[in-house]
């Protein structure tokens, strides 16, 4: 889920100094108009990594926009008055009113985390928190709230690095956290519970929107043309009487992006190939044999762009394997009777018994890859899929089902190579047909889809895998690699 | 929440005759109509207390309709299929395809209810289930889904009758069920937190719809008017091409109604008034001083029909207390500050402190009344008012605050009498307008919103008090009565 967000994104001064003008008026405009049209309330939610730059941000959105219309909350210690009351008193006490913005620091979200980080209380109780907080949120979108969520981010690393710069400045060593940073372990429990909340709180009206945190350039940027786009949605909506905010996913900004930062040349030479592809079969047989399989089942799912070696790596993984063991399930079209059933209906009749191994050639995010590029289903409707993805996939993994994804990606000429290569062999000819010479036009499309769908759906019990493919003995001891290390890594987990 | 459905519902068997014909033809047309659409499944949930009808009423449905249509699932144990995988396999296995309607017996909500009524986990994970179940809901209903949820219940004393009838009959006597319902303790657990799963899984999107169970012509014909009127309103909202799914209501069959059968005779002489009000008057003055008020706060809404007398009882209650200890806030049309907010910031903002009270003359629940009824808000925004007003008000309640609810209840001769006399005393006259002979007209539509309200909002945290209120007497003790009675029971929770 955070994987976007430590990839180094960042704007050069140039390119900024350029851009932040234009947008500066726009979101002016854009607030005056909520002024004068006064239908709505705008909020938006700060949280994430100490020193990823959520105070400099709100800082500089107070600059650039009209401060008069934009009300900076903090909610640290409740004051006794709060104390007297329930505790969400506090919050709607500070409501925005229409045609007005609301920014909220050390908001619920802050306060549940840092209950479960110090360990007040466990993973059950912060389910309910996160739930009451989804209550809250979908009525107050449904009383006409537009909400912004923006969790800041920084790798452990990178949070390091700037915990000691801003201690070496006289003007920031005075902020105080509530949380000890300085702990390594503090990071790690924060990020881990961090992922639960935003997983179970990413939802179609109200998603959130991570910001990586390193370069003032690119955040600053980031948020800004987010708020702007979601504003302009939401106004005109509402001009036209239509209720629903769908919030922007926002896109790439700098030309960065997760795919944009693997590195295509990795390969294996033929020797190394054969030699760590039986190893990596034999592990994977032994580990599919071994007693405590039996409390798990397995799911892989293969997804790539055309040409990228799918079926090759599924042979190589299948080729290990009793066949009794594994089922392979090409997914294509929907059946008739599928039609007649929600989306994941498909799916969930293939989920494996303990014991057993299921791989889905293509899988339920077809959902949130063709079917939002094509418009086979709404923008609604692919926008709420990645929160019952989510959801899915957590059902799964607590009935102690591995569930393993693969992304195999490989670079335009490649698959230019690729499609004609199997034009001019006969036995590969029926692979390639007019419809992947139209995919290959949306390539940008599909890049941006892949990206927004490891952003939403990589979680810590169910995460991505990118597979470099432009070397196909790469990519196949890659994926065959990474299913044991899953494997062995629920195994362990068992003996705590 | 289960006040309706103790009442003695009963249809004779003239009427059940002679309604049933039609009934069956309109429920066979609907369901003929579904299949031939083919554009949506009808799931159907059967829950409640043992006793009350469930097999029955299931089985009158299949006789009543094309049972080659109607899938009937019942989920007792799990196989060792579906032991081998995800708990909510065996659902998606069992869902009817579009066209089609499942009856599910024994589902989710049985499950959950039963591992809490035994103990095998406390409130944090039953409201994990419920997160669970309500997602699940969600997903179907965006799906496209028609969900219908019936809970059939009995009084104690019914189930009681109930279940010795059925011990004596030798042809239900094999039944079993996973709960001893012989143990009084059973019933007052299941119920109890049947009331939390009920509040919290009441959406506007798939609400519940309580059934009394003693009465075999009542419920087989509420059941099938509940089924018709959705199952046309949602057959005609796809032919539209609308999305939404808005369950009905379900409105009284029977002529019988929580506030008819008040009653209304009540009263109190001038002496035995006189007496028993300063014993509650010293009462309340006295728990408000008390020292463990100052871990509560007490809340007191008031609504009624015009000219009910709320006034008059709010006075009394004023009269014994200290000034600096409480507050009436009437609640008139909302400010342009308030209207610039969600309806319930009104509210939250005059919720007293601890150790305080407040009063308030009307209150939220304005919005299932007269926003209701005067169409000052959507269907969609009242149905899913009474989701958002049980959530406020368990907030409430977790923060100590005792929530107590009065609708003061007059006839309308009583009305019509007091209209009269207020217009002919000079320094009453201000009370009385044109808008109160307009409401008036409106005696029935207030007459159902009132039964839904009290149906829907009337839940463990925040009972509603319906109060007899014809005799100005009896309901002002009543009012105070019942004030004490629940601070007592707070403090007494309190030492537990």
């Amino acid at each position: 889920m955070f994987e976007s967000a430590e990839i180094g994104h960042a704007i050069d001064k140039e390119t900024y100094d350029a851009e932040v003008p234009a947008l500066r008026e726009a979101l002016l405009e854009a607030q005056f108009e909520l002024k004068q049209q006064s239908r709505f309330p705008v909020i938006v939610l700060i949280n994430g990594i100490e020193g990823a730059g959520k105070g400099e941000t709100v800082k500089l959105l107070n600059e650039w926009m009209d401060p008069r219309l934009i009300e900076v909350r903090t909610f640290d210690q409740q004051t006794d008055e709060e104390l007297a009351r329930p505790p969400a008193w506090r919050y709607w006490r500070a409501l925005p009113s229409k045609g007005r913005m609301g920014v909220f620091f050390g908001n619920w979200y802050s306060q549940m985390l840092q209950g479960r980080v110090h360990g007040q209380f466990k993973d059950a109780v912060l389910d309910q928190a996160i739930n009451g907080a989804e209550r809250l949120e979908k009525m107050l979108c449904d009383e006409g709230a537009l909400i912004f969520k923006f969790w800041f981010h920084l790798s452990k690393k990178q949070m390091k690095a700037r915990l000691k710069s801003l201690k070496d400045d006289p003007l920031h060593s005075w902020k105080i956290s509530p949380l000890d940073w300085q702990q390594s372990q503090t990071y790690d429990r924060f990020v881990r519970f961090g992922e639960r909340v935003l997983r179970r709180t990413s939802r179609d009206y109200a998603p959130w929107h991570i910001i990586e945190g390193v370069d003032p350039n690119y955040r600053s940027l980031a948020v800004g043309k987010i708020l702007l786009e979601g504003l302009q949605n939401a106004l005109k909506a509402k001009t036209l009487g239509r209720q629903t905010n769908i919030a922007p996913l926002g896109e790439s900004i700098d030309g960065r992006s997760l795919l944009g930062s693997l590195d295509m040349t990795l390969r294996l030479d033929k020797n190394d190939y054969q030699e760590q592809l039986i190893v990596e079969q034999a592990r994977l047989a032994g580990l599919l044999r071994d007693k405590r399989m039996r409390r798990h089942a397995l799911v892989a799912v293969f997804e790539g762009n055309d040409a990228a070696g799918k079926g090759g790596a599924i042979r190589r993984v299948a080729a290990a394997l009793d066949p009794r063991q594994y089922r392979i399930v090409p997914i294509a079209a929907p059946t008739e009777e599928e039609r007649a059933q929600p989306y994941l209906w498909r799916f969930w009749r293939h989920i494996p018994a303990r014991g057993k191994f299921t791989v889905f050639d293509r899988s339920w995010y077809g959902r949130v890859l063709v079917e939002r590029i094509e418009g086979f289903c709404s923008q609604a409707d692919w926008m709420r899929a990645y929160g019952e993805i989510n959801d899915f996939e957590e059902q799964l993994h607590d009935a102690g089902v591995v569930v393993v994804k693969f992304w195999l990606s490989i670079d335009e000429q490649t698959q230019l190579e690729r499609f004609q290569e199997r034009e001019q062999i006969p036995f590969k000819r029926f692979k390639i047909t007019e419809e992947d010479w139209r995919n290959r036009d949306k390539w940008d499309a599909y890049s941006e889809a892949v990206g927004d769908m490891v952003d939403r759906t990589s979680t810590e019990v169910a995460p991505w895998t990118l597979v470099e493919a432009n070397d196909k003995r790469w990519a196949r001891v890659k994926v065959l690699r990474t299913i044991n290390e899953a494997l062995e890594a629920a195994f362990k987990k068992d003996k705590k």
